[in-house]
């Protein structure tokens, strides 16, 4: 073995054993409070990447979608069509604010799927929710963010998981929440002319 | 209706009317190469995200995981057991590389990976290509980058979609990139012991 890869394998039994060592003191189990959010692509795709998860691991969960409800998403006929009896799929809303241009539909749509969500997540049946663009309803105050958040903190059953998508995610939120990723934009193809592409936005 | 709602109302219909003119002016279609890297979660759960996405839209598509070979992940055997026709799964590596702790092994996996990686961009059936986990054999220079960009600047058919994931992507993929999104870490739980969870993590 040459002398670059003795040195290389001694680094990776120093990481492996220090991982170790860390991995034991994580014991614990619980449902999480997660949220997705920044500007950067990937935010619904992963809680969908999540979902696949839970399918595959039959784990039994929803989604509520709170915006994207009229387009014709992948993910959604996907779901729909496929995966009905382990995957619950609900939609409030009915696109983009700027699309609907009326807040009082909105509004109605947005407290129309926090019922829901807030059914799903207390069904001892379920055990991850994906509210889906939710941050977009409570960044326009569709959504009361004190009662979403006094809602996930006291209410929610200890071992469920839900997770929370959309850019502007409110401080509240964040500071609620037990895991957070911020999708930052390095670089988009739509500066460049680039149209949304199947499979790739949606 | 109420002044608050008209006011929204009318920045609404402001909002549409500009994305609208931006939207005109993106009719370009390509296919795209995308990053993935940060310390946050989602890199490769966005891109499985996309890849339930593309199986909804019948785009065939291929992932090559170059890390996580051993590990039962969700969506290895979601999409192995139930989508082996609309998305090939090829697996080249055998764990992290602490866990093999050999790197003559690591570059052999690495090397065969991405033989199989450019068999599939090549592939004119093939139109979406996940490279799961890639960053991490550029990183410890198991793989050239050099070689990877040259390939997808030179090689890739002009409308395949190829996404490349793991943290600590080099600043030439960057650079070669349409699409680079950094999953930033915010928070996240591990810190306070809690265990990789089902689902979630994997």
């Amino acid at each position: 073995m040459s002398e670059e890869n003795e040195r290389h394998n001694a680094k990776m039994r120093k990481i492996k054993a220090a991982r170790d060592k860390m991995m034991e003191q994580k014991t614990e189990q619980k449902g999480l409070i997660m949220v997705h959010t920044g500007k950067g692509k990937g935010k619904s795709s992963s809680g969908f990447g999540m979902i696949m998860r839970c399918i595959s691991h039959k784990i039994p969960c929803a989604v509520v979608q709170f915006i994207k409800g009229n387009w014709d998403t992948g993910e959604k006929s996907f779901l729909r069509d496929n995966y009905a009896d382990e995957c619950r799929f609900f939609v409030s809303g009915e696109g983009f604010t700027w699309e609907t241009q009326d807040r009082a539909r909105d509004i109605a749509a947005a407290e129309n799927g926090w019922r829901i969500a807030k059914e799903q997540i207390l069904d001892p049946d379920i055990q991850f929710v994906l509210l889906d663009e939710i941050n977009i309803a409570l960044r326009y105050d569709y959504l009361n963010i004190d009662e979403v958040v006094d809602f996930l903190l006291t209410q929610k059953p200890h071992m469920t998981h839900v997770c929370l998508t959309g850019r502007n995610a409110k401080p509240e939120l964040i500071e609620a929440a037990d895991l957070v990723t911020e999708m930052t934009l390095v670089k988009h193809p739509f500066k460049d002319g680039v149209v949304a592409q199947k499979g790739i936005e949606f």
